[in-house]
């Protein structure tokens, strides 16, 4: 390996903290806060074009010059918030304001307070607009170095199926699916396992353990003009799944992936480091690769600051 | 398990972060930084009490407006600096100028600049004043599961001495040591296990793994006007021994443990709760349990704020 994982890890934690200074500042500058009807809590981070948009809604209250955007204070319940929401969500379909929404999943994510509860839930395409915290799993597995395979660590790696919307063709971890309502974490493994993979849920409850979690703050591009700067916090729960070289092996099921190969570890290393994976979940490979001790502080020069990009405080409540 | 380790964790990861306002603006507004002879740089974060001792000194310049502390200008070169340090730290040590100095250790720090290059050298025990980052290696000794252990995970924990200065009687990790000047991460793995648990060097190195590296804002509490305030920016690399029941057993050499006992993960969980650990080796043993899967985001209900706030991203620059 000669260069430094670094620069994928900065495509996916891209919005910049508050001791960058200057970039800070600008970010700060251009983006509204999202606050809860009762002002007491920060929720997300929006750009003014969604901003503009909004302020068609009674939903909403815009405060220009403290950068604010709050629900209006008769949402004071979770009934309402989550109607006001739909609603919002969907005359901006109808209007076509965002290219965002043309991704329209019918799938609720739910945005949390800061007792953990649900404070209201919005259709999945809507959230980046909102700027809101969106959770996912991420499940890697792997084949555990054995005598047949020389003591090498292998990994089912898919490639992303050439008709994807988003990153077609790319390379990908073994399982990856979006949190949404009503399914917890552990169902939304097995669901995503059985769904993308085919894996036999029962095998999978036995063999997947969680192993962490991640957490960052993506943006296309650091920008505040377009839809490519949207401010993304994301957090990732990532688990491991030992798997066999000759049973339970991962096959497409729902045209997500093109097809599973079973990768040495070598093998990973070299095209995430020529960037076949698509960048987050790269992410969580780098992760895992650290972990277990592949990835080491000796070889990659940036280790410290990779680490702790991957594991983000988040501004905001979560779950 | 009932309750959650966040309580631990925030005794470890203690100063406050940007987002939490108010008292991070009483943390901006009490300490001052400590800046490169360039101005270019920031490098840690100072009490008002110890920028007062440090007026007396040329190699230093003060000002209270900006609330900046400044090498001088003259400090252009590492000797230079590393000299500036020395004579500095002894100064306020023959002064008996804070508690903190007592405990000098004859043993050398390297601060680094942002092109991970050595900028300057102090005295261990000069550090915490400085509020610059420190380094070092925490090791977790374990027994993976297997047949004569009925398939449970066991970690060989220590009890410090009880005549030690800092948390007599209380449970540690396996081993552990501070990164001093001229050692490497491996050399200092290999010479801590040999020093504190008289491991054989080449069984350490052939059975010891990177796994990570933790990284908090260590106050012993959320003031500004005693030693007990003082921020001390740490980074720990973590590393995983795989050991086991009978061959290679920790004993105890340099008086830093008193016992080494093998625990069942289940004692070790018990033990956590109840506090008998040091804060940051607690901190060490719950990131590898999470890895390991023995703590779950079902159980615990602070998982990600646990997560993250074990590997924040210091507004320093790190080696």
């Amino acid at each position: 390996m000669s260069g430094s994982f670094l620069k994928w890890i900065t495509c996916v934690d891209v919005a910049p903290y508050p001791h960058e200074g200057d970039e800070y500042l600008v970010q700060s500058r251009s983006t509204y806060v999202l606050k809860s009807h009762d002002g007491g809590m920060s929720l997300g981070l929006l750009l003014p074009i969604v901003v503009d948009k909004l302020r068609q809604f009674d939903e909403f209250l815009v405060d220009d010059r403290q950068r604010v955007l709050k629900l209006s204070s008769e949402l004071n319940t979770l009934d309402k918030r989550n109607q006001a929401i739909a609603r919002v969500a969907g005359t901006l379909r109808q209007q076509d304001a965002f290219d965002t929404l043309r991704g329209w999943r019918d799938e609720l994510y739910v945005v949390y307070d800061d007792r953990k509860a649900p404070y209201f839930m919005a259709e999945r395409a809507f959230c980046p607009l909102l700027g809101v915290v969106m959770y996912g799993v991420h499940i890697i597995g792997y084949v555990p170095p054995n005598v047949s395979s020389n003591g090498v660590l292998k990994i089912w790696v898919p490639r992303r199926s050439a008709t994807k919307q988003t990153y077609p063709g790319m390379l990908d971890n073994t399982v990856a699916g979006g949190l949404g309502y009503p399914y917890g974490l552990q169902e939304t493994c097995l669901k995503e396992c059985y769904e993308e993979a085919g894996l036999d849920p029962e095998f999978v409850k036995q063999n997947c353990k969680s192993a962490g979690v991640l957490s960052y703050m993506y943006q296309h591009a650091r920008e505040y003009e377009t839809e490519a700067g949207l401010i993304q916090p994301e957090v990732e729960y990532v688990y491991d799944l030992t798997m066999d070289e000759e049973n339970n092996i991962p096959h497409p099921v729902d045209n997500e992936a093109e097809d599973f190969k079973l990768m040495p570890v070598d093998e990973v290393l070299k095209r995430l480091e020529a960037g076949e994976f698509k960048p987050n979940c790269g992410a969580v490979i780098i992760d895992f690769l650290i972990r277990k001790g592949f990835i080491t502080p000796e070889q990659e020069p940036n280790y410290h600051e990779i680490v702790a990009r991957l594991h983000r405080l988040l501004p905001f409540p979560t779950m």
